[in-house]
């Protein structure tokens, strides 16, 4: 049985999604999305270093509430300008750190990745990412897009480790065979 | 009376340097670097939030160790790919949360302000910072690069800190003649 949390990562808006995975049955244990910006007036300015407080805490938070024993997120959209990557990227250091400081193992998937796992397609749009998630996990809803994401990555992650998890299993399985 | 701990971000080297800020009296009190990467074969995969970890846990021990009151950081050039914009974004996220986790406001200046404040002219190149650090810190060597420019962020701070508070002293003594 693991405990999976999924992160997707956003200078503003972090999307996290929990599951549970026991063999093939996977359970929903929560979502939602971190807010890491305040409504401020025009002109003022952000402080951008307390938004990455308010991801680290967030995660930090998340991984108290709901134990994960793995730790996914989604690899950033390179098609950025390099101010863009920047933010996004101090986003995602200060998530990360969040998973590492409590001794998780990180794994990176890329928007491709997550979506040939959750819809069958790395062309799939975010709708049919939300539609799968909620089909997936027996949702009553259809989850916030930035939540459906984190989810789909918890997703992907649950899937891979099961595939290496074999793969490791029939390795040393024909090791043996060949010992034998 | 401040403890002034500045940052070089860099995904592979974290340049650090700690002065103490005493009216117009500076005090070096250590600097150096974080490694933030192991020696690694050619094609062997480097974990990336390892080396996250290992910033964020650096900046933290310094912390911990010199209990610095303000914490500054460079902004980073921006000249650079997405891709490297990323990387450097996700190192500068790990270290501006090591501060913020442990309360400390966060100051950031460009490469320019800072050359400008310890050097005298926002075009300087590496070697007059390096010397200029070393004779205001009265230092019996010169030293490394990315220390070098972290005492020159944390030096940079302390002046423009100082400034602030005259200027608010000032403003104050204005309100003050006005109500007279």
């Amino acid at each position: 049985m693991s405990i999976i949390l999924g992160i997707d990562p956003g200078s503003r808006i972090t999307g996290y999604g929990v599951i549970q995975k026991e063999g093939r049955k996977i359970t929903y244990l929560g979502s939602g999305c971190i807010k890491a910006f305040s409504a401020k007036k025009d002109g003022e300015e952000e402080d951008f270093s307390q938004r990455l407080q308010t991801i680290f805490a967030g995660v930090s938070e998340l991984i108290i509430q709901f134990k994960p024993e793995l730790f996914a997120i989604e690899q950033v959209f390179m098609g950025v300008n390099p101010g863009g990557a920047l933010k996004l990227g101090q986003a995602r250091g200060a998530a990360i750190v969040a998973a590492t400081n409590n001794g998780l193992p990180v794994a990176e998937y890329s928007a491709r990745q997550i979506k040939q796992a959750v819809v069958g397609t790395g062309a799939a749009d975010k709708e049919q990412v939300q539609h799968m998630v909620k089909n997936i996990l027996n949702l009553p809803g259809t989850p916030q897009a930035d939540a459906a994401d984190a989810l789909a990555v918890a997703l992907c992650h649950g899937h891979s480790y099961d595939s290496l998890n074999k793969m490791v299993g029939q390795a040393t399985k024909t090791v043996r065979g060949r010992l034998r």
